[in-house]
């Protein structure tokens, strides 16, 4: 129970010196200061017992009253709201960016044909689930290792960046050097000792919900990141458990505005996870739109009978198409653009293409 | 448990003497039919025994297998869907119908206040809560009957059809003669009594899925009003109880999608009393239409503060004429058009409006 | 919102005379004070602003201060705890009273034979199910009016009294003259006018947690019983709606010991619905009287697989026999008599009992 | 999805020889046998196809067909239950087994005092929190490594085995080295990759089930530790996630009977954490021995107000001395024994105990 409760974020344009004066401050009028740094900008987390700092120093861009977990993702501490690079894909930047991929990685043959239709039909990013959190061992757990080369050769073939699931701290490091950005899964969300190693990597990481926690454990979550001094960091909605059941899990709409709100940090909504059935992707993705996600993550399987892993909720090809094309009307009504809309599709490296 | 399995939709053409002859041959195959009326459809739920019927008489225009409880409200009898007229507002004809007002009438100034507003701003129907089903009892209950001549006024003035709660099966007939659609609460979506009696009073009807109810279970308390014979219905999704806390409630925006899907009863999003937070119901009306939803119902108040009912969800009219213009973009992008627009807004009859 | 935050408990034997002018003094200091009969106590709810009142009144016994809406039903109003009668059982005076029978009533024979059974193992009530709340209109609803004269023929020959539930405040007064007790199920909870109506009619009243409904909830429901001068209340848990879907509903046993310590109504637990597994029926029993509640609803049923309703979570007469065996010897490890144990079992006049 | 569907358990006494030509018999009828070891069990799995093997081999002990993801925790397999010896103490035998401590390490004299006074009380394990999961990083996060030290130490005076919860698969081996036991907490129930490492370990272990997870998820969880070769496992239920806000989760107590129903092993209940109310420890202590539990994990501090981590449900000493007397009586009333009773209390080895 941190007595801090008063954020001050200084222009990063202050010198070290006089963060040094500012830290120097704060300890002599015993308010406990800590120094982090949300990106450039330091931040100095106290508690409000320090009154007016000496007059000769910069001042803060803004003091932030705060209560609770949440410290270095307020929104308040950057209005404008954070834009996570994805490789050449920027999450939050207004755009409304398409990730899409099978759940997990079955084969070269498989992730080659389903990148490139993804590919073609405007994704500007993919999924590649190599290793797979599954409730029982006796399920497929995923290629693991050997997913990687299949990864590196389709991103080099589609040009699109590749987000790769990563389950274990002792992993970050080995999964980083291929992929563009780490996701957590669900599962993983309040796993406390991967989440630090991920804020030391530096890189952009998809955090995702797990689907048993509350909105400000989220945030909090996503504290252990920033704090670790990464702020390249996607929420990602993908439900929640509830009573019921009929759909897998009951997609958190409200949640979606209220992490926008609350957090400087993109949002991502994962239709397909959430509902688990393909006839509600689609809804699910205006929807999650329309709430102001930043980033949709969309299952698309070729043979989704024949699928490894969660396929009885991934999309056919042309549905996907289909929802390509609505997603572009309902970008024009909300005056946004589609990510990644009006460039050229990468040519698919001659994988033939069939939907 | 009934062994009914298969309904037998007749076009509305059929004479009753075919209806009759039909009868007669599932009652002597043993298939133990029942004759509904769908609008003025005949269905025939029947067991799945019977074959083929006599070769002189009318085929059905639809056979459908059923299982479960949902049988006069399946998509497949009238896959266009239903259109419910409330005065002359029209719910599911593929325009989004705008339904505000206050959470409860408190006063004619206060009411007349907030209709004319709403209705200036492209509502095309009124909120017109005169008895509130309050968890306490030393909570306001509503003005109750005292509120109906103020409905009624209110209407005239506005021309705006008014949708009014119906709290108990000896009160139906009292509510039917004033408004022009009966609300059914969340909290008494299964109450059985009233249901079959707002069935026989044939009138509209908004029925709010109850906060621990699955969808299929809300689907089945259409069916107490279908089998009574009244059509008129407009399902309504208000958010559920789960264990996230930072909304009043979760608003399930799969149930809506799925509701269109399986039934053809129009739906309705309620974005006030699903997120219970004034910052969420844009967003979360927005995702609602984007969704599929074909109306909304909202809560505004000119102020809330002193609001006696659940004021502290309600939009002030500043925010809801921000909200009409959002969703007048957001139809445009859908494709669908916003009901009443380009109507000439209602003269606000004297009325002084400030927002 | 009611500024009350005090609530005044007088000895009942303070002369009327002196509440009037207990009530003049809050008024006159703007308390604006409300008087209630919690049986034969008054209890004076007020403001807090009254300050001590003239000198030569009869002080109150007890003065506890309220938030929320918990009023009459707070355990410091009556630290010793409610006695109801149900017929000539007592629940609520540190015994565990057992009732059990049929979900419903579905013919003289079926109830008689079940009623006989549950007799002579030890229950000291019987359930009555003449009125079925059902999701859907397809299932059986019950005998409804019919189940009457067989609920006052089995009682008649068994001697144990019969809870009836209650549906539909119209019905109230009807089933008030045949049953011991009225049973208010999970979906009436919140069905307010039927909690009114209950309320005036002063009978002994079974209510049943909503399943979608908080225990906050649950005691506010009570309130307006309580407020309409009836105390004769049993609260029951009976399972609520959560993620989990190995059991029926998920009995929160947790809410038995905080209801019993917040208010002091007895608490009844239903293991039966609220499992929906006759395998968990013991376990649940034991653990909610191991968790304090006052007595016991289970479902007992001699042809569960043919049983017109919820048939598949009744207990067969010979596990309800171990079930109350069990509970004998748990009962003497509480220091709690079983209630009715001692007692002649009664003759089952004539009716052929087997198990 | 694994075609496998029939488990079949041998005689540990089966000669391995013997084994190799079962595997070989299951291979060449394209069974897809996979050898597992439950204890000293040898246990194939196949699917159903293979028929009946040589007859000259010794035939399995039991055949269970399967579905879904319970394999070698499934109670056929081992009908009279396993045991889980941690340190001198036994848990599943029959008896009830308290562990007890504070949630978390704090220093040497704050976990001598309390070890003292639970054992002095008849606790026959200690809690031993050095690493603390906290959904924020700004909250006391243990002493972690620097705790070790203190569990020995405290191990030793009072003579009572230790549980230390393990947050990464990277510390089982050291975290092994000093504990009794290792609890693997709630929100690490799905972290696959620790539940191998310490299935590999082949200590005991403490899985908590996910506040989101459903029963057949934790049965499968375990699966994962039982697949690597360890049935040293006790499931703890502690509580889910439900919108009932009262208490800080739901204790889920029919799980606890069916999770007995289901596997074989044996089941604790965590009434601290389910409940987060010292109030509600007690009932919901009795109720989970009365449904069937085999242990129980409670929290007791001295000085709860000050406490690092969740003070605020720790029972103080004397609640925790009377709670152990009524589950002595309860025990009895059971005909199970309590733990460690009628064993002489251990000397508090010079640490002064004050309540």
């Amino acid at each position: 129970m941190s007595r801090i409760d008063v954020l001050y974020a200084f222009p990063s344009t202050v010198p070290s010196t006089e963060i040094s004066e500012w830290l120097a401050h704060f300890e002599s009028a015993g308010a406990d200061p800590t120094l982090y740094w949300l990106g450039a900008t330091p931040v100095i987390a106290a508690s409000g017992t320090a009154g007016a700092g000496p007059t000769h120093l910069t001042r803060p861009d803004a003091t932030v009253r705060t209560t609770g977990d949440s410290r270095l993702g307020r929104r308040e501490l950057r209005p404008g709201g954070t834009v996570v690079p994805i490789g050449p894909t920027r999450v939050g930047d207004g755009s409304i960016a398409v990730f899409a991929g099978p759940c997990a990685v079955e084969s070269a043959e498989q992730y080659d044909t389903i990148a490139a239709i993804v590919a073609e039909n405007g994704a500007v990013g993919l999924r590649g689930g190599a290793f797979k959190p599954r409730s029982s061992p006796y399920s497929f757990q995923g290629l693991r290792w050997a997913a990687l080369d299949l990864l590196a050769e389709t991103r080099r073939k589609t040009g699109l960046p590749v987000l790769a699931e990563v389950v274990e701290a002792a992993h970050v490091e080995r999964m980083a050097a291929v992929a563009d950005g780490l996701q957590i899964g669900a599962r993983n969300m309040q796993n406390f000792e991967l989440l630090k190693e991920v804020g030391a990597a530096g890189m952009p990481v998809v955090l995702k919900r797990g689907f048993g926690c509350r909105v400000d454990e989220v945030l909090a979550a996503a504290e252990y990141i920033l704090a670790a001094g990464n702020d390249r960091i996607v929420l990602c909605e993908r439900g929640i458990r509830t009573f019921e059941t009929a759909t897998r899990f009951t997609l958190d709409i409200s949640a979606v505005a209220l992490m926008k709100q609350r957090s400087h940090l993109p949002v991502m909504v994962d239709p397909s996870h959430s509902t688990g059935n393909p006839a509600l992707v689609g809804p699910a993705s205006l929807a999650g739109v329309a709430a102001g996600a930043d980033a949709l993550l969309v299952d698309v399987h070729t043979d989704p009978e024949r699928a490894l892993c969660d396929g009885n909720q991934a999309l056919l090809p042309a549905a996907f198409r289909e929802l390509m094309a609505q997603l572009e009307s309902l970008a024009m009504g909300l005056g946004r653009p589609l990510a990644g809309a009006g460039r050229l599709p990468v040519p698919a490296a001659g994988i033939a293409v069939t939907a």
